[in-house]
């Protein structure tokens, strides 16, 4: 809808159609083998190999809720923002095809300064360098003045018919399964909150010795690789991505595949310099939660990623919970206790 | 990210989950023939059949930029969102398969009041009425709670391999058409923005003479029946979708395709109540513009809506606007004038 006067004059130079222009370009480069039309006409254009399903998931974030412009540089925005999408491919088992970017920017984030490329060149920079790391070329998208940040992610993902990993698979007696370590980001969150209280200038330079413990939250590693190994071999019978913490994302699986489950806290692989509250509800680890049959033989890493059993499915009882952290305590019921919107 | 504290107790029954179960119980009737997977996982499924390839949208609405809480009631909102993606569906000549949507809204917009439901309940229903006209089943997408209302609609579609019309097939020589009447949704933004100033409640009850005269503007209809009746029939070279406004899309084609064009202004379809400038530059009519060789036999019009020569491509020339328009004073060069952001 035209609000303002839909006659108004457009300066193509500095407006929409030259941001576009910008974006057509810095992804012109990329390109996977399914894209056979990308930026520049109504739609994409996508061709799945015969015989695949396509896996399609869109992730909003918005300035202030899911990132901050005065704590994230915006190559870290950025770089979330894409992966997110790209977790949710790697929990189907699905091989990255094309990303589609909504983007709704303030007019000041724009415009270069004398100093710096403009905030959405630096963003596109963050999400532009994970997408050709994971050969996901962006192929279209929309653009709009808002008055906030925000960046919703459509990601496309082709994977073989029948072979898609579900979270409804997971039966009593699987072995459940983490990759990686677990409460990075939520530590590295929890780090940068306080550098960028004492810091200018804002968002904060990250010091030398600071960036392994912020990594997990400022530059996640979505696992595609690994979700693609489980899918291939296939090794799990259920999966999901830890994107909402692991005491929500667990209760997710066994609703869904209609079971409970526990988990040993003396197994969780805690990344280094997180609690275990951390680990069971921070979220956005993005590593991947899986089931496998007792029989499957795991390995204990896949393309350089650990693979930790935390637990097992049982089956699910009236009026218990559905997931129970056993401790040197004694069992324990573990609620949900993650992120969650309008609650 | 959690700016909130990420251990805050949730209450499943007024949040997120209820949204999202809301959701999901409302979009489960609806199916299409590609869908395998709706809500509920990672991502959602589709199987597109044997040679066909998928086109793939996104359009961001944004409260204030695109639509007016004030003005538009959310059954219209609803409606608008999805009918911007179906147009883009059209406009390539494929057929909807599936929608995912991105919503970030204000928490007020989730709750019902004591006499009406809840705006993103009524927002649904505006949607989901426009979807299963199209058979485009909500297949998934996201929930966020945002300062502002807005809505990323992901629209998936299918063409047969090679069958999808373009902006870049316009040749010297062709013909220019448009489907249905030009200027009607300015003319019906320009009667909304009178009635919103003078009435209560906001957004104004639509009086019922004046539905006519709105319709083009809060309900539009996407030409998909006409979009695949000429990818069928083989009839158009290039087309797209007239969303940002005649002067503006018409010079896309121009562009794409490194051709001009001439408009002969005494041959527009105005909408009744439509001035000529609505029709060159008002946008938001969602009605198809397509090329198509002077030898092609076009029918008068496709299920039920109009198709009218316009105009006809020439050679570009350099120096020369793309497009020009025929008056009785004599030729005019007609610049882009459409809505652009960031300009």
């Amino acid at each position: 809808m035209r609000i303002q006067p839909f006659h108004s004059e457009t300066t193509p130079d500095r407006g929409e159609l030259a941001l576009l222009r910008e974006i057509r370009r810095l992804a012109a480069g990329s390109s996977s083998a399914g894209l056979r039309l990308g930026i520049g006409d109504d739609c994409a254009l996508l061709v799945p190999r015969a015989g695949e399903e396509l896996a399609v998931t869109t992730d909003l974030s918005i300035a202030g809720r899911h990132f901050r412009l005065d704590w994230h540089a915006p190559e870290a925005v950025g770089h979330r923002v894409l992966a997110r999408g790209l977790s949710d491919l790697a929990a189907m088992g699905a091989r990255p095809v094309a990303a589609l970017l909504s983007l709704g920017l303030p007019r000041s984030l724009t415009v270069p300064t004398s100093r710096r490329p403009a905030w959405v060149r630096r963003f596109l920079d963050g999400l532009l360098t994970l997408a050709a790391a994971h050969k996901a070329p962006l192929a279209g998208g929309d653009l709009a003045e808002s008055p906030i940040a925000l960046a919703d992610i459509v990601l496309v993902g082709a994977v073989p018919r029948g072979r898609a990993l579900f979270r409804s698979g997971a039966r009593p007696g699987d072995l459940l399964y983490v990759t990686g370590a677990l409460g990075g980001a939520a530590a590295g969150l929890a780090r940068l909150a306080k550098l960028a209280q004492t810091s200018r200038p804002n968002p904060p330079r990250i010091p030398k010795k600071l960036q392994a413990l912020l990594a997990p939250h400022l530059y996640p590693q979505p696992r595609i690789a690994q979700g693609l190994q489980l899918q291939r071999r296939g090794l799990a019978s259920a999966a999901l991505d830890l994107s909402d913490g692991l005491s929500t994302d667990l209760t997710h699986i066994c609703e869904e595949s209609g079971v409970a489950a526990e988990v040993d806290a003396a197994l969780l692989p805690l990344h280094s310099g997180a609690t275990l509250a951390q680990a069971l509800h921070g979220g956005e680890d993005y590593e991947l939660l899986f089931t496998a049959p007792a029989s499957a033989r795991l390995p204990r890493q896949i393309a350089g990623v650990p693979i930790t059993q935390i637990g097992r499915i049982v089956k699910s009882r009236p009026g218990q919970p559905s997931v129970t952290l056993l401790t040197p305590q004694g069992p324990q019921p573990l609620m949900p206790s993650g992120w969650e919107h309008f609650s």
